[in-house]
């Protein structure tokens, strides 16, 4: 099948893998641009990967947080998409292959974002739970309620303990806000459920390499977020580093963490695809991109967002992987290819930091705006939820989500306790 | 682990299997009557059924039709829960025993439901798609979307005509509802997502044995109710059996019709277990209960709603298996239990009922109640909203669905056309 039947025209055709922040971003501003606009994602959804940990922590339904792409761009003439998965470039012929077959393509811009990095550690990557994805936050969401309703089960005291003990590793926003629901959890819904387990049994602890949480956030924020933490009850381990992780008991350079569940929030890479050549091209899993981000010496195939790797005098290890720089890389790129249509040429990409936030728990976050406003406690909090709200795709999942919030914060609970697909890893050993 | 790890007591255990209407009711009606309430459930939540046709057409969320059983008895003293699956009664020593282990009981209440009945149709049970459980229904939403994802891939026009037939076999409430939603994702959502599909391509079949759909139902609503469906598009098939399918071609006596996906909503069977040994106690899959839903001779074993066949004057092959028949079982037999302690008798079960209702489409809907009122049209469809938005579980999943509601109605839309696990049927082979 030539091209995934999608029909050969006059129009260039602009190869968008990922329907990500950066993808999307491109795709809107294509619109109406005399171009042919192919997206390919494996899913075929765009997901709000900011609320995941939210879905982990059954305070929000998986589907809304995530919106069908075609739906996105239904108004648009001259877009296709394909739900496929990138194999390999074979940039000689600007051709890609994918799991449903190949497709040519004038520009091929990569917006495959990233995945999580285990830096290694096949051990860790076998038996902890990652949250990057729907899937993977709704396997979460099951195995806490897996883990509980084995403990009602066991009289043995140490392996309940195990099984109401979480281990988060990361201190960067995911793991932050991760950790302050799960206290939540622990302090208003769970011992509901579970009305024969003692709850003071449950630790969450926080582990993270640095010497302070949110680590790329003012000192302000990382303090006050590490004191809201506390507050709630979380363990944070700081200048802590994973040593192994057996499935029942977690390692690091300190002491030994008994747990059936690590969560992985540490650490990502760039979700590479086969077959650009250049050694050159991959730095920490990302590919090497210059000012327009443009691939090496690949005039036509770019890289935008969290796949991609461009060093500036202000960032000489490459930009923040951030929704931010995904959304405005998009965005440049598209205003520099309709840029060089009219003969003009490329614009560098810059950076504008409009700010970073993490949420803590309910009156309690931490947000910068423009490296100027510092908020926190009850106005961080509403200023957070009002920009994700914002932020999200669809106006009925703006609404739901809302509702969720609305129902949440008055009740103190989480409602959304659903065990619809049990997890089961296939590495780890079931207890009886 | 002895009875679960679910401490003994003084208080008369009554044991419930199943979280459904029936088991719903009964142990709420034992709240503070000085009994221990065990329940076990294989799922824990409890799923509001009516409306699986809605997840399965992408027009819900499923966690808004499913509550955690859990949290409907927090406020229950000396009630358990345990998520475990019923494996075989030892009735000669009051044991059930379970996939997590052995229980004693004082009393045993199968309330188990009923699951889809292929009457050993091998090939059919293999090849269709069932909607009894929400991971069928979410299943069944998947599929829908993949098939036009397939339909657009391929150049065989048969094949992707294929893709785009649906044949639903059975034309009681639930197969009439699911036809009448995809006639609406036909003529007002898929389009929009498929631009390069042509939608008149596209078939919904409706197959049913009887001389008309809706079969318990008045002429009144059966009429209607095909009227409504033939308006929206449905090719209706009455007085039609399904004879076989080979995942291509649905044979039946009167013609072929080819479509990838078939759902069997043509019968169920009485969800029951192993080690009740007397013969009798089975009737076309239900166990045979007296008028107090006592089993046989089993003075302490007893079957509720879909599994109990109740024959009497009025219903002689068993009570029809309907929801409100299961509510008024499990109510009936909570007041027997506590008149039996105050030593009266038992009472004999008598059916009320309250009427029935299906919605074909928007505005489109045919409610008898109490058998004397018959709704139709707007009003019918405005009844049988508000009788399920009162009937769902839980605050927030009234809110939620109203909400979808609202959305879906004024935009024409269906907005959770997402693919999260893909459905992958073992005895399919893949198209390529």
């Amino acid at each position: 099948m030539a091209d995934l039947n999608i029909p050969k025209t006059n129009a260039e055709r602009i190869l968008i893998l990922g329907g990500g922040f950066a993808g999307l971003n491109l795709a809107k501003a294509l619109k109406n641009k005399g171009k042919q606009v192919v997206m390919l994602d494996k899913h075929n959804y765009h997901t709000f990967q900011p609320l995941l940990y939210q879905v982990a922590t059954a305070g929000l339904e998986p589907d809304s947080i995530a919106y069908p792409i075609r739906n996105i761009f239904k108004d648009y003439p001259n877009f296709y998409f394909r739900m496929a998965k990138a194999e390999r470039i074979e940039s000689e012929k600007n051709i890609l292959h994918t799991n449903i077959g190949p497709i040519s393509y004038d520009k091929l811009i990569i917006a495959t974002g990233s995945e999580t990095n285990y830096f290694g550690m096949k051990e860790v990557e076998q038996k902890s739970m990652p949250m990057k994805t729907v899937p993977e936050a709704l396997n979460l969401r099951s195995l806490i309620l897996q883990n509980f309703e084995a403990a009602s089960l066991t009289v043995d005291l140490k392996e309940r303990e195990r099984l109401m003990n979480f281990v988060i590793v990361g201190g960067g926003p995911t793991g932050t806000e991760l950790a302050g629901a799960f206290a939540e959890l622990k302090s208003h819904v769970l011992p509901n459920d579970y009305p024969d387990l003692d709850f003071r049994r449950m630790s969450i602890h926080l582990v993270e390499m640095a010497d302070k949480v949110l680590p790329p956030m003012s000192k302000f924020s990382s303090a006050h977020a590490l004191s809201y933490l506390e507050k709630l009850g979380v363990q944070v381990w700081l200048n802590t580093a994973v040593k192994g992780y057996d499935g029942k008991t977690v390692s690091t350079n300190k002491s030994e963490l008994p747990a059936s569940t690590l969560i992985w929030a540490a650490g990502v890479k760039g979700n590479v695809i086969e077959g650009l050549k250049e050694k050159e091209d991959f730095d920490k899993g990302r590919y090497i991109v210059n000012e327009f981000n443009q691939i090496g010496q690949h005039q036509n195939v770019f890289a935008l967002g969290d796949v991609a790797g461009m060093s500036t005098k202000e960032f000489p290890t490459g930009h923040p992987m951030l929704a931010q720089v995904a959304i405005q890389q998009g965005q440049n790129l598209a205003k520099n290819i309709i840029r060089s249509d009219k003969g003009r040429s490329y614009r560098p990409f810059k950076y504008k930091d409009l700010g970073s936030m993490a949420t803590v728990g309910r009156n309690k976050a931490v947000v910068e705006l423009y490296n100027k406003i510092m908020l926190k406690g009850f106005p961080g909090w509403a200023v957070w939820m009002l920009v994700h709200l914002i932020s999200l795709v669809g106006f009925r999942n703006r609404l739901v989500v809302l509702l969720n919030w609305f129902v949440n914060y008055f009740s103190y609970d989480r409602k959304i306790r659903l065990i619809i697909r049990p997890f089961e890893n296939p590495f780890m050993k079931k207890s009886e």
